[in-house]
Formats: structure tokens, sequence, C-alpha cells
């Protein structure tokens, strides 16, 4: 008998923030396996905010139709097996989305070693949106040591690597979130130089102004919206803007206005450059080898926070544009085995 | 007898468009000639866009005071020396300002060979906005042949030398201007493979889907506004947009509104740059033999419009705002000697 593979799909397009009623669980019967394919089941799946753009009419990429599985980095173990690479037991991370089991050819799929890090790590530090930190703040940012970064966004799963690879690099770092506990996380455990909750601080721009006077050499921006329009007021000559993600932005119906920021960038010699981390797809075992070193060293630290459940993943995805998570949001489907 | 030297004087700082009443014409004898000094006579001096900015409360730079004597780019003859390298009928440039005469130590003046070319271009396509349109383009947005080009105020000083460079570089080009009258010098004099007028056209971002409907691999923005954020939205992958300019946002009064473009350059994987010519300044040699070779060449002609008299210098420099000008705008102080 075949099993039945539970999964969220694509219920609705959302309407501005999404909403549970745009996802539904389904079950459908698993195919067979034919040769060459394997049967993972799924531990962790990743939630991540660039998905509110693939799943609607704007997406860059081709988007995620209604009544399909969810897209997305998950990590999990062979159970079956008709590939002559893949046994059961290995541990595997692919982009089979939101589903208990994955049938898969091995394309795109990553074999992990769970005793160098915990298989959850493959969507996270050493997944990627550790990637996206490493290579957009490193090769799009440039950092110099002494210089000054500010972070948007700065204690969720990019920002806090940002931040602690900017330190390495001997970089001032500062950064603002979304609450006084994660301002406490940066400040304390990350060891920021200084951060602030956007929500409390009425004027971010002198804010930004008395904590970083000299002005910003690096702004790596997940957000966007008004505490990115203050950060833009602040850059110092020769700054780069690493414009990484936009997440006040995605809910949006149409395009939202701000002030016009192209003069700032003559002012003030600027570059403000977006990306999209597979650009460095083909460098991604240098990234990883780095932060794994980073990570034994110590001297990078990563939050998870975890939704227990698949047919909770929707409120999971929906609680990053509140801010809910710190560090990597993932939804654990079954125990690791 | 001191020699009366007339000159424009910053009468106030303009508040949005600048108004004559803001400039006043007056003479102030000459100082004595020391040693190591000479006196020019002014043929030429330049108005150009940046200097609405310098005389303005937020200069990236040093402002024009109330009192000061205009700044910007001038070309002329020694007509006295006590300088030991310059002698009487020497043609040299400098940034002396809207004046008649200038006495100068030597210090930032270039020395013109009016058999090379006139002297007049000193201030166009062989001085800086020669220098803006070269470096910009081949520097900041880095041309491959067969790429497309946009560029906005592509009549100008800058903009019509920018699309005459991009065409020698093998690059598809297109501009925005503003008169029916410029949109046929640029397809038929500067042979653009496309042009509009922006103030007729209603929908630019519609015109530019016709006219580039690959999308745009570099836009090189002098204009800012409106129809910059109709070529934001027809950037293609890997777009470079290099913001020299921002015309139509310089009488302000207040930072302007307009779409937010951030999420463009992440979709896209584009960099917006903003520059200043004189960080090239140390290849400026570079720069001017090789526009100087494609002048001979007849590759890159000019045009330029002349303003007689330092007394309409103010309407000059007024009139680049509602686009007076085809080419670079001089004012001509005296004839040529």
């Amino acid at each position: 008998m075949a099993i039945l593979n539970r999964m969220i799909v694509l219920a609705a397009r959302p309407e501005g923030a999404p909403q549970e009623s745009d996802f539904k669980l389904v079950e459908r019967p698993l195919p067979p396996l034919h040769a060459g394919t394997f049967l993972a089941r799924t531990e962790f799946f990743s939630v991540d905010p660039y998905m509110r753009i693939r799943i609607s009419d704007e997406s860059y990429a081709e988007p995620t139709n209604i009544g399909d599985v969810m897209l997305g980095g998950a990590v999990g173990t062979v159970v079956e097996s008709k590939h002559p690479d893949y046994h059961p037991g290995d541990a595997v991370a692919g982009e089979w989305g939101w589903q208990e089991y994955a049938v898969s050819d091995g394309k795109g799929v990553r074999r992990l070693d769970a005793s160098v890090a915990p298989v959850s790590t493959a969507l996270g530090v050493l997944g990627m949106p550790g990637m996206t930190a490493y290579f957009g703040l490193l090769e799009i940012g440039r950092p110099k040591e002494g210089e000054t970064v500010f972070i948007t966004g700065a204690a969720g799963a990019v920002g806090s690597l940002v931040g602690q690879i900017a330190r390495i690099k001997g970089c001032r770092v500062f950064g603002s979130t979304g609450s006084d506990e994660k301002v406490a996380y940066l400040e304390k455990e990350l060891r920021f130089d200084g951060a602030f909750n956007h929500k409390e601080v009425r004027d971010c721009a002198a804010k930004l102004e008395e904590l970083c006077p000299s002005g910003l050499d690096i702004f790596y921006d997940n957000v966007g919206g008004p505490v990115s329009d203050a950060a833009f007021g602040s850059l110092a000559v020769g700054a780069r803007v690493v414009v990484c993600g936009q997440i006040s932005q995605y809910n949006n119906r149409t395009m939202a206005r701000g002030p016009r920021m192209l003069w700032r960038l003559v002012a003030q010699r600027a570059r403000a450059e977006g990306f999209m981390v597979y650009q460095f797809a083909d460098r991604f075992p240098e990234g990883l080898r780095q932060m794994s070193q980073w990570i034994r060293e110590g001297r990078i630290t990563y939050r998870e926070t975890i939704t227990d459940g698949i047919e909770n993943a929707p409120k999971a995805f929906i609680g990053l544009f509140t801010g809910q998570n710190i560090g990597k949001q993932l939804v654990r489907v079954a125990r690791p085995s």
C-alpha cells in the first residue's frame, strides 16, 4: 500500500499579508519508487521571506501555482532507495518543499554529515541563509577593517550572521530589529556595537546619527521601508548598500512610495546592489567551509526558532512578517531519527 | 588704474527653481598681480546642473555663499603674467567661475591648444562633461558589445556623449529628452537606435517596453523622477544604473517621493551606483586622449548652445532646468582673441 504523503499546497495567492487560508494541508499517495530514485522522510523544512514573492504573480522566477506543494529547502533521511549512491539512513538536504516525504533522483541534493553539525543547520547557517550572509556581505559589501556596518532585520536568519561575519572582518556593527528581546540578543549574545528596536524608536535617522556619527560604510538591507530610508540618509562617502531583501514590502498590493534616494547615491558616491544567493552557487563549498570553521572556533553562533508539525507551517511562515522568529525559522516535521 | 572685473555673485539661495533675482552682476576692481600669478580674460564659462546643488544648503561640498562669485569651469586667455610658466596669449582653462577676469597661480589650470580643438570644448566634450560621460559609462556602467543602453537627458552635454560612446562600444542606444527637436537630433544626427520626448509620451514604461523589449542593461540617469522610475521597471537581469545626475529633483524644496525601487535591484540582481567625475581625475589624460581621437575620427560629434554676455548667465543657467539647451550650455563673455 502506498504511503500517504502529507504536504502543504498553495490554496490561494495571498492578497497582502498571507493568511492561513491561503494554504491547505493535503494527503497524496506517494508514487512507487523507480530505479535511480530514493525516498526521503523530511525532518525539517524551511520557511523564508522570499517564498512570499515566489507564490505571487510578481515572482522573479516561475511562481508556485495554486495546488502546487509549497517550495523551499528541506532536510531529511533516506528511508528507501533505488539509487546507487543513496542508502537508507543517509542525511540529505534538497529543495522538495513543505512535505513529509520526497522522491528524488538526487539532483540538487546535498549529503549532510550529522556528526559535523545538526542537520537543521543545512537550512540556516550552513545553508541558503548562511551563504546569503557570507557572499552578500563579502562580495557585494566588500567590508574593510574598521568600517561601520548597519543591518536591518539584524536578528533574522541572515542578518544575525551578517553581523557576526562583519565583526570577524574587523568592522563596527549595528543593527535594527523589531523587539527589545532581539535588541538584547544582538548586543549581549552577538556583541553588536549597538542595536535598536525600529518599532519603538521614533526617529530612526536620529538614532543612526547618534550610533554611527561618521556614517555607514555598508548598509545590509533585509527590510526596506522607513528604517531603510533612514539608513540611506546616513550613508558615508563610498558606501555600499547590499540589497538582500525587502521584507517590509513583500505584502504590498501596489508598489509603495518612499523618498527618492538616487541623489543620495550621487552625493555619497555610493552603490546599491541587489543579488540572489545562487549567483554564488559555484562558491558555496568555500563559503560552507569557512562558516563551518568559524562555528567550530566559536566565532559564529546561531539560533533557530522551531515550529513543530507540518500543519503549523503556514503560521510559522506568516510569523516571519511580524518578526516572530529569532534566527532561522524552521518547521520540524519529524524528530531526527 | 585697476581693471574693473564684472562677475555674477550669488544674491540669494534659490527656493525651488532658481530665479534671475538670485544672482547679481557686480563690478569689483582686480587686485594687483603678484609674482607667481597671471591674469586671464574669460572667453567662455560653463553653466551646469550641479551648480544648483552647490548654491544650496544641501551641497555635498562646501557651498557657494551669498556674495561669492558663482562657481564653475571657464576658459580664457592669459593677458598679463608674473608667472614663469604662463605668457600672454596662452589659452587656459580653470575653475574661476562666472567672471570676466581671473587671477590665478596656475593651480588647477589646464593649458589648451586651440589648434587641436576650439577652446570652448574644454568645458564640454573635452572637459568635465566629456569625462563624466566617458568614465561614468565605461567605469560605472561597464558596457559590453550588444547591450542595450538607455540615457535620460540624452541630448544634454553629458547624455549626448554617453550615447555616442555606447555606440562606439557596440551597444544599442536609446534616450529620452524633452523636445521633438532633440529627439530628431538624437535619432538623425547622433544615430541613436531610438529616442522619445518624455514630456509628450504618456506612458514612458510602455514606450521603453516597446523600444527595448529585452530590457535595459545599462541605464545612465541624468534626470530622475518619473522617466527614471520607468527605466527601473525595465532593467534587465544584471543591469547597471549609472546615477550621474537627477536634474528633475534639484529644485525640490523637500525630498520628493516616488516608487520604492530597491526590490527591483534584488529581482534583477542589478546595481545602482552614483559617482562624481573627480573620482577619475587621475585618469583624465587617458579620457581626453581617447575623446580627442574619436572626435578626429568623426565618431563623436558635439553641440554647444552659446549664450552671449555675462549678464545673461543666470538666464542660461535657469534654462538648463527647462531644457533650453542642446548639448553643452556655455556663456560667451568675450570673443576668442
